[in-house]
């Protein structure tokens, strides 16, 4: 039962797409990821997945419109719906999600990292 | 499926100990609450509960230490252990924690809210 420095967290680390674990909190981990680029089209067939923006900005596509999502802001996604992170720049990014939920989610590519370090 | 930008929300309502849900995401809610002055002693039986500092700083008191949580800190409290917040200046809190989770836990007093406002 430690407090986490988001900042110092993510000092941690360099890597893109690459989510860190940081807290458990019920069925679902707290997890710090740093966006850069175009990701990969995926959905969660069961899990809902909370995005929100420490530092910088991101746009999230979905099939059918685009949010932008600023520092200080949050959106959770729902199961089941197809979306895609895209990051001009680099964005810092504070995740929720199910313990277990694949970062591509139904898709198997380079970035999908099936055991995502704990820090 | 909308994003929340946290300080508008944060905007909406000055009440202490009064958390607001702004989004659900699998078993869990977001709440926003403000923290100001010398909550009282509780648990959760059932659900652990997230806390990510959002402005300002608090003190959260345990039976047998006391953790300090700055602006971009955040600690997740067991079920079962008793703690209390307590903020000398106002805090702003993001909470992540089982739907139907009480804000004074195991405790009813005047503070207590059955059901928190969604904004």
């Amino acid at each position: 039962m430690e407090k986490v420095n988001l900042a110092q967290k993510l000092a941690l680390f360099s890597e893109p797409w690459s989510p860190r674990v940081v807290a458990d909190v019920n069925d679902c981990q707290v997890k710090l990821a740093r966006l850069r680029g175009e990701f990969v089209w995926h959905r969660h067939e069961h899990e809902d997945e909370l995005f929100l923006v420490i530092e910088g900005r991101f746009r999230m596509d979905f099939r059918d419109r685009q949010v932008w999502l600023e520092q200080g802001e949050l959106m959770v996604v729902p199961r089941g719906v197809e979306h895609r992170p895209v990051a001009e720049q680099e964005a810092q990014v504070l995740l929720v999600e199910p313990r277990g939920t694949l970062n591509t989610g139904n898709v198997r590519e380079a970035r999908t990292v099936d055991r995502p370090e704990r820090i």
